[in-house]
C-alpha cells in the first residue's frame, strides 16, 4: 500500500516517515524540511495534477503533517479540477481553518484516497500522565481554568492553547498561534508562573491539524515565565521526547498529559 | 441624600461628579485624579473606618468609578471589621474579578448603603447606533465573530474585548486588559483592519465595572491597525464623546453601538 505525506513545516513529516516508507508531497509556497523520500511536487492551484501524480506513484493513503500556511494563490495556474473545487474551498475558507481542512480531507477521500492522521501513524508520540516533574495543586487549578476557556471557545474554531496563572486567564491563542501568545504573556506579565494548556479544539478533524509540542514549545514557555504545560493525553504529539524532557528539566517546567 | 464616588483611575469619577455633588473616596494605592469635591481617604485594610467615615459624611449612596487595581494589602493594618470580612473577600478573589466586585457591592449594601452604577448616574454617556462613520458589511461580520467569542467566554469572567479581522479571531482580552490586547494585535498582525468589540461580560455587575471607551481607546485601536470599534448599546460609556468622534474621524475608525 503506497502512502504519501503532505509535508508542512517542522519535524512531524520526518517522524511520520519513520512509521514506514512514503512519498513526500511538497506544496509550492509551503515550507518543508528535506526528507529522505521520493518527492512529489504540487501546487494548491493544481489539485488535478496532484491527484494524477499520487495515483501514478501508487499512493492510496495520505497523511497531512506539519503546519500548512495559506500561501499566495495564483488563479491563472488553476487546472480544471481545481476550478471545479473552488466554490467548496472558498466557502470553507470563509468559515475558518477547521472547515477548510475538513473540506480538503473530504476532497481527497472522494478521489479514493484514505486520509489518516499523524496520531494513527505514530500513536507512540502521544502520552498520558506525568512527563516531567509533578503538577502542583495550584498548577492543576490553573490548568483547569485554561481548559475551561478552550472548552468554551471550542465550537468557535479559535485556537488550541490558553494560559492561566494564579486563577486568572492571561493568554488565549488566536490566529497568530501558540508562540505569539507565549510572547504576549511573557511581555505583558513577566514571571507569571502560569500554566499553558494545549488541546485540540473539540470537533476538529485531528487527522488534519494534529496538535504537537516540542523542545521549542518548552523553551518558549520557560522564556514567557511559565511554570508548567498540560497537554491532552493520547492526542497531542510530543516531537523529540528526549529533548522535551531535557528542556523541561533545564527550565524547571512541569509537563503532564491530562485526559 | 449624600453620595460618594469610590474613585479609580481615569475620567469617569469626574464625569459622575457632574451628575450631582458627591464625596470622592480615595483608596490608598489606587490611582485617582484630583476632583473638586470633598475627599474621604480610605484603605482596603480598614473597611470599618470607611463605613464610619461615610456615615459621618452623611453618605447614603455609593458609586464605583474607574479601574480599581488590586493594591498591596498590609494585614497588620486591618481593623476588626475588615478581619471579619476577609474570608468572604478572599474566597471571592479566588473566583475572579466579577465575584470579588459582587461581594464588595454586597458588603456595602449590608451596611445600608445603596450601590449605584455609572450608567445610573450618567445614562447620557451611553449610545445606540452609528457614532462615527458607517460599519461595512465585512466589519459587521467581524464584529459578530468577536461578539461570539465574548458570548462563549461570558460565564468564565475573562475579558470585555475581542478583535476579529477577515473572519478570523486575532485578539481576546485577558487579565492584562484591552490596551495590552490591542498592542498584541498591532505587533503580531500589523494593518489587519480588524474590528474591536467591547461589551460587558454577561452576568457581570455593571454597577461595579462599567465598560468604557474614550479617545485613548480609539487612538490605540488605530495604532493597532484596526478599522472599527463596536460597543454594546446603552451599556458601554463613552468618555468625552466629542474627542472620541474627532479621534475616529482623524484615524478613519468607524464606531458604532450594537444591541
Amino acid at each position: 500500500m503506497g502512502r504519501a505525506i503532505i509535508a508542512g513545516a517542522g519535524a512531524l513529516p520526518g517522524l511520520l516517515l519513520q512509521a514506514g516508507p512514503a512519498h513526500i508531497v511538497r506544496l509550492a509556497g509551503v515550507e518543508s524540511d528535506p526528507q529522505d523520500a521520493p518527492d512529489i511536487l504540487a501546487r494548491f492551484e493544481r489539485f488535478g495534477v496532484l491527484f494524477a501524480d499520487l495515483r501514478a506513484a501508487g499512493v492510496e493513503e495520505l497523511a497531512f503533517a506539519g503546519a500548512l500556511s495559506r500561501p499566495a494563490f495564483d488563479p491563472s495556474l488553476m487546472d480544471p479540477e481545481t476550478m471545479a473545487l473552488m466554490p467548496r474551498v472558498a466557502g470553507a475558507m470563509a468559515q475558518g481553518d477547521d472547515a477548510l481542512l475538513r473540506v480538503i480531507a473530504t476532497i481527497f477521500e472522494e478521489q479514493g484516497f484514505r486520509v489518516v492522521g499523524a496520531l494513527d501513524l505514530r500513536p507512540d508520540l502521544a502520552a498520558a500522565g506525568s512527563i516531567s516533574g509533578e503538577a502542583s495543586e495550584a498548577q492543576t487549578r490553573d490548568a483547569a481554568r485554561a481548559r475551561a476557556v478552550l472548552d468554551a471557545l471550542g465550537p468557535l474554531d479559535v485556537g488550541q492553547g490558553a494560559v492561566a496563572a494564579k486563577g486568572q486567564v492571561i493568554g488565549i491563542e488566536t490566529l497568530q498561534g501558540t508562540d505569539a501568545m507565549l510572547r504576549f504573556v511573557g511581555m505583558s506579565l513577566p514571571g507569571s508562573g502560569g500554566v499553558l494548556v494545549k488541546r485540540p479544539k473539540p470537533g476538529q478533524d485531528l487527522r488534519m491539524d494534529t496538535p504537537v509540542i516540542g523542545p521549542a514549545t518548552v523553551m518558549k514557555a520557560a522564556e514567557a515565565g511559565l511554570s508548567g504545560i498540560e497537554i491532552a493525553a493520547e492526542t497531542v504529539l510530543i516531537l523529540d521526547r528526549g529533548a522535551v524532557e531535557t528542556a523541561c528539566e533545564a527550565s524547571g517546567i512541569a509537563l503532564w498529559a491530562a485526559p
